[in-house]
């Protein structure tokens, strides 16, 4: 039994189709302190269309392309039924979710192809050359970019054509001397790390989308997960790569480093399927650890927790994963995270300490988390905390970490809640240098914040929290949520979100900062890639596009 | 007064002009070993020829385009003089020292520019363009891949001109809150640590070719530092880039990590020459580590003592510093880096020692060093004593590795006064994972034996040592030393020099070893580039190439 067939998923929302946001028991103050912030007397419920209504545009395969599709594959591997055609038809963006559910799909894939194995997709590529077929590259289709949306203008291709590369998840290799594990690319986050952790190791990915992405869809989108600090984002763990491209093999040799020339894996890394179809990868694998800890601070303001988790990023010991959420986000995570009946006794204990701290006000949480072997855990966290304290943290303890550590992956799940009662709730995330990092965070919120409102009539207005997740030496990444009550119409929605994510990615470009920390370019950060990788970058982009895809066959739509 | 003016280098040796290796007493006991080792009942002194000597064919440059030249810069900054052209005729591999002595130089650059700013580099791409002239950038020249080597075929370029960048080395920008520093690319190793080390921190990059290498050179080759472990490669190092091509300006912003689709930097990093000039960067700088600690360990083999690297470098706390000497390489090092006076009692204590751990006959040496805060070497030290004393080593204490760390810098020299003597003696590197460490090496051990015996008569003979210096969790890089008798004539050396050098990639290309983990490609390698890259990788190189590029003035005759 297939834990990811496509049918136990929602096609028009986040994750498990039998699983629902569980408020904890926090549902009947969650909602008036909504309200407040977004100034909505009433909320609009706005329940999504079924999938019995929508209007879908029937399958453009002719009978012939489908016989040779199922004679170059099997037909258990070719899917045309509506199922399988929207839940490929977008990712998982807020601007895709508003497509599913007021069904507003427009051009969605022909067909939707399962591979199996490397030679198949190397046949399907063959028969895309021959028959100027579009492919588009699927792993988990949790991108957040518009990475895994069909065109929607009509292209010069014959058909446009998912390829679905859940089913090629085996483990090729394990090297145990040399920690590197190989894997087919399509292997989803929970099936890598039970077949890493049965052998003593574990890959030490955890993105938020964990449950719901694979292997190559990290590497394609260039993903982080949240101990990035210990372990490297995806393009760190990625020690080759076998992509196969409409122009032929494209692989990389299993290199500890080198200096032959420019290292060609980092092509590989954040190609988003534009170069070619990852079909298999060899990552950095890692003993499992046997010591973890997670605490967490409270600062006095999110500028004092910016300057302690610089320092802590700058330090002789790094913890593996940090997260400092600002006064609107800490006052968020208090007031909601909390499960029922934990407002104890010693809960007013520490609210009394805080006030007497000065803390009570807007304070910012930082949590901490360290992990590995004993000796990277335990004689280091006094040192960690020490250096906390110095910079005007006040400590919490492990219950505050733990308690996120553990609801992290229902998360996402809100959203839909949210979206269900008239809510838009979107992220966007980018990073920047440590000296640069606290005028961009203004800067953004107050783009996000104008933004939102210029689209609302007061009182209504938009809710902007953020945090720091993922710290390096020279600098950090931002990550921004943002809500607002929806307008009326799926048009009028788009609209409104559009003009809010335009005016935050031309902040970013006039601060230098990235259109994506982890979340990759796809089709959504496009205009603005020339304004990052320069015209001259762009250009390059393209040639060596055109070197591997001349007949632009792969992904389009996307990055041009 | 200009340190680096290139009258107080040697033009066809190591260094400075007036500074030759010291044997520092061992010099009785050194050519009867070496005459040992390579069965040479005699020496064959072979001095090289003077520079008045040589048969220069003169400068190919027009009056016109001289004058023109002379304009984009000033005349002082455009040479064409007997010294300028030969200094910058060739980099510092062994075949460039074979064409230096025996002024066997064969094409010339026809004139040596040294631009002073960006702005003047953008005018010289103008001018080139506009004239079809060749580009060389040239840093330190230490290149010993053929990097900086003018085309030896007549190409369609109206002239071949060496851009010597050595004039544009200035600290740009000092940013220490995010531990960044921006400079102009032309500086050398010891004028930017200079820089850094007066403000309190130090770029942590030490290549053997320190004292004669330069940013832009480090960046463009992919160097690696003695403590490579802990500050990463220079690609690593790396933080954004500003590329001046043909095609226009080619940079990348600072960031700390992004998700914008491929990381372009890794294109800049390891270019060579080939797309353009990088005329600035800005790499991560560290605070001066406080506490610093060498120390050493034999163990009773190589293959032992590199089990007990690998455990070390996939430990919890791998030291910076790493290097383990195979038993030729170790018995070398105890022949000929002792000091005068230092057979002392305590040595012949230490000798009986060893000889009742069984270390007398072939042990293998490893150095190993610890530097940062006190909390990174001094709790650190005893977990690594431990382990290494566990995977068999006996501890030297600290004296082997302050000796090694002392006369790094002048372990070049040496080469120069054995082809004085008529001995050749190049180097190689590569790198691969743990698990194909030691069969690569008696792979690459052997085929340079036998390739080296091939082109002597018995009883001469080849000597062969090996070191590991740069450690990975998944791997390692492999550094081989090798001496011969050389024949006679400057044609009968090289094409001994290249079927030995032949063997050894052809031994590499088959293990999947790369063809340089720290020297780069430039000429030397490029039969093999598309072995190692694959087809399609090569192909992907040339379409950058033609795009950055287009009429093929950068640096001519290097990677295809």
């Amino acid at each position: 039994m297939n834990p990811y067939a496509r049918k136990s998923l929602k096609w028009n929302g986040w994750g498990w189709n039998n699983t629902h946001y569980d408020f904890g028991g926090s549902e009947a103050s969650f909602w008036p302190f909504l309200k407040a912030e977004l100034g909505c007397e009433n909320l609009s419920p706005s329940p999504p269309v079924a999938l019995n209504e929508l209007n879908l545009p029937p399958s453009g395969l002719s009978e012939t392309l489908l016989a040779e599709l199922d004679t170059t594959l099997t037909p258990a591997q070719c899917c045309t039924d509506a199922y399988e055609r929207v839940f490929h038809a977008r990712g998982r963006s807020f601007a895709d979710l508003l497509d599913l559910r007021h069904g507003q799909l427009g051009l969605l894939p022909d067909a939707v192809l399962y591979p199996e194995r490397a030679e198949q997709v190397a046949a399907l590529l063959a028969l895309a050359r021959r028959e100027k077929l579009a492919l588009i590259p699927f792993g988990g289709g949790s991108s957040v970019v518009g990475g895994v949306n069909p065109p929607q203008q009509q292209t010069a291709h014959q058909a446009v054509l998912t390829l679905d590369l859940s089913r090629m998840k085996r483990l090729l290799k394990l090297d145990p001397v040399s920690l590197t594990a190989t894997f087919e690319a399509g292997i989803y986050g929970p099936q890598l790390e039970n077949i890493l952790q049965a052998r003593g190791f574990s890959l030490g990915h955890t993105p938020q989308s964990f449950e719901f992405s694979t292997l190559g869809g990290w590497i394609a989108a260039r993903g982080a997960g949240d101990r990035s600090n210990r372990y490297g984002k995806m393009e760190n763990l990625l020690v080759a790569a076998r992509v196969l491209t409409p122009a032929g093999e494209w692989r990389t040799w299993e290199l500890p480093a080198s200096a032959a020339g420019p290292d060609l894996k980092h092509l590989i890394a954040g190609s988003e399927g534009l170069f070619g179809v990852i079909t298999e990868a060899t990552v950095r694998i890692h003993p499992l650890p046997v010591a973890r800890h997670h605490t967490g601070f409270l600062f006095h303001s999110f500028a004092e927790g910016v300057e302690a988790l610089r320092q802590l990023a700058q330090s002789a010991h790094p913890p593996a994963m940090l997260r400092l959420s600002d006064e609107a986000e800490t006052h968020f995570l208090f007031c909601f995270r909390q499960k029922p009946g934990k407002a104890s006794a010693s809960a007013k204990v520490l609210k009394k300490m805080l006030a007497w701290r000065g803390l009570a006000q807007h304070p910012a949480l930082l949590l901490l988390g360290l992990e590995g072997d004993h000796s990277e855990v335990w004689p280091v966290l006094p040192l960690l905390t020490a250096s906390c304290v110095r910079s005007g943290g006040f400590p919490l303890g492990s219950k505050a970490g733990e308690s996120w550590s553990q609801s992290r992956y229902s998360t996402p799940y809100l959203r839909d809640t949210l979206m269900d009662q008239g809510i838009g709730v979107e992220t966007l995330e980018t990073a920047t240098t440590w000296s640069r990092l606290l005028p961009l965070y203004e800067a953004v919120k107050t783009t996000l914040q104008t933004a939102i409102d210029q689209q609302l009539a007061a009182p209504q207005r938009g809710f902007v929290m953020t945090h720091v997740s993922h710290c390096y030496p020279e600098g950090a990444s931002l990550y921004f949520t943002f809500a607002w009550p929806m307008s009326q119409t799926w048009a009028e929605r788009q609209a409104q979100y559009q003009a809010i994510k335009n005016a935050a990615c031309e902040t970013l470009a006039a601060h230098e900062a990235t259109l994506s920390h982890h979340h990759g370019l796809g089709a959504a950060h496009a205009p603005w890639l020339a304004r990052e990788k320069g015209p001259l970058g762009k250009a390059v982009l393209q040639a060596i596009k055109a070197e591997v895809d001349p007949e632009g066959l792969m992904n389009p739509g996307k990055w041009f």
